[in-house]
């Protein structure tokens, strides 16, 4: 069996970990001697044993002189956890191969070096583009600084969110909506403006089966203008945390909290995207789901602050010069100025079309 | 082999003569005689020998006992060229297998009685579905007794057409633009309205290589407000037949008439899609390629007078509450109104999708 092989075993038990490990990356150890599989693991859980605790652990003697294949290079310092590169060395392991090196640009290479110094054979790089795009958003998240942003929109044909008299329900079929619920599994955040909050009341939950970790519902609301009844307010289902500007009537702010509301006084007159992205990362949300509504998506858009966008795209033309569309605000102005994107998936989803795409990296 | 394998053989000849038979249907045929085929023949040429004569002729003296295929119901009346039905009794044919029947209510099934009435076995029904969408277009033609529209649209992710400032040079990639001249070809005319030829005056021909008839080019101008130094109206490159209303100014229609151009006047102050279109049935147009702008093709849209739209996605965010969409007019007010199509074709086309989606028949 090749190296690729036990790496791609690895990639499939990291993969096992999604939505559960919060901001931490999925990751995945195979330990094989003799030809022989002898360990195997996966980070589940944020705060909990790394993939290679679980893998040595199950490997048991026969960790000693054994190779083991991980999809992320070894930590190498004192976390929640003591760095795995210190228990490969201690277990006896002679070889290690690693698929994506930390993206961390403090530590990484670190847990490379560690072993490396102890003699330990460390070979890189096996199955790279995969493990990088299996942790697309903690690598996002650990390179710049910012959380990784998915806007997630669905239209008409003709590009409407809505009627001219504000008529929604639905735009797409039941199947569609469903399937959006799996990103809000895989992100930490949902992000919606007020307007989307006064329009429909939703409640922002993930409900699929086995929808432990309720992603944290976040509200741009300038003025604090959405009702204290709202669902996000009133359910408790999940966290909500509203940012709000230097407008907002201090009154509102006491009454949000009184419920269990975290609010964010932002000294702005406009809620700028960018200080509310890096507030959150500081919070340790890797990933924030933009569920609308247009003003909202619009900001993102402006800024370049988005790496993906979900588009659920139904059969149907509703037309009208007032209807409304998935972006407000000015546009860009000139097609030479307007970014390019990438489709990276085109699948049909009941009766509807599920298009993903990401901006094209200059 | 089967009935199907020959009468597959028979629709793969058909499918030469796209874009060549006008009005007509496409057609093949094959003579097969003690499991030979013998003779194979196509409708390929608007007035000229239908696909029954050819395969007979190439069969000559082998005709006699055998079997001919043949995608639609041979004729049993005196048009451009003398009855099909009545050759194939003459040639001494044993049996016949139709795929399709006639779809004129008219005529439909006679030529199928006349060889019966003969002695002939004749079967009917044989891949149907695919000689049926085979000569989609001419079978609604017959149907209807209205052309068979297809919509063209090309827009960003978010619906826009064009940015604020109207800029719209180049929404969608070469490839995709390049795509859209197949539907030239197999059309018979192309109907854009008056803004479109203001904005953009284009040329509206097929420049495909090989593209021998040129689709005559319709206009719809309420106010004869295009310019006589239009491409269209100047460049002789194919018929331009433009519709108005008692609004125009009689010398404009005078100029116009000097250039060659068809004007025909409507009795009417806005332009009655549904009325155009009869009138171009009754000139022999069979098919119509609408390319916008986006009040074309919103009244074909209030009005339900379409059987296909062709729609290209360029993956781009253009932004703008301004910027515009690819319908205007008021749409439709309530979600239970409007109407549901089906996807029957997604594919990528260079950076941009192409879709084609069809009304869902009620």
């Amino acid at each position: 069996m090749t190296d690729a092989h036990y790496m791609n075993l690895a990639l499939e038990l990291a993969k096992q970990g999604e939505g559960q490990t919060g901001a931490n990356p999925l990751v995945g150890a195979v330990v094989v001697k003799d030809g022989e599989v002898v360990g195997m693991g996966a980070h589940l859980k944020y705060g909990e044993a790394h993939a290679e605790v679980h893998a040595i652990q199950m490997a048991g003697r026969h960790a000693e002189g054994a190779v083991i294949y991980v999809t992320l290079e070894p930590c190498s310092h004192y976390g929640k956890t003591p760095p795995c590169a210190e228990l490969i060395i201690r277990s006896g392991l002679k070889r290690v191969v690693v698929a994506a090196e930390d993206p961390n640009p403090l530590v990484s290479g670190r847990g490379i070096g560690m072993l490396r110094s102890a003699g330990i054979e460390v070979e890189t790089g096996v199955l790279k583009e995969q493990a990088e795009e299996l942790n697309e958003k903690f690598m996002h998240f650990m390179r710049t600084g910012l959380p990784y942003v998915t806007l997630k929109a669905a239209a008409s044909l003709d590009g409407k969110t809505a009627t001219a008299t504000g008529d929604s329900k639905w735009i797409t079929s039941e199947e569609a909506r469903m399937d959006a619920h799996q990103y809000r599994k895989n992100h930490q955040s949902i992000l919606v403006g007020s307007g989307t909050i006064k329009a429909d009341d939703p409640s922002l939950t993930c409900r699929l089966p086995g929808a432990v970790n309720q992603p944290v519902r976040v509200v741009l609301d300038t003025t604090l203008s959405i009702p204290l009844q709202s669902k996000v307010i009133q359910d408790k289902a999940a966290a909500t945390w509203i940012y709000t500007t230097s407008k907002a009537d201090p009154e509102k702010v006491r009454n949000l909290e009184k419920e269990g509301v975290q609010v964010t006084v932002l000294d702005a007159d406009e809620l700028p995207v960018r200080d509310v992205l890096l507030h959150l990362a500081d919070r340790g949300i890797a990933s924030v789901f933009v569920e609308g509504g247009a003003t909202v998506h619009a900001s993102f858009v402006k800024e370049g602050l988005y790496q993906q966008m979900i588009f659920y795209l139904a059969p149907k033309l509703i037309g009208g010069l007032q209807s409304p569309s998935i972006l407000s605000g000015e546009g860009f102005q000139s097609m030479k100025d307007v970014p390019l994107l990438h489709f990276t998936t085109i699948t049909k989803i009941g009766q509807d079309i599920k298009l993903a795409a990401k901006p094209i990296k200059e």
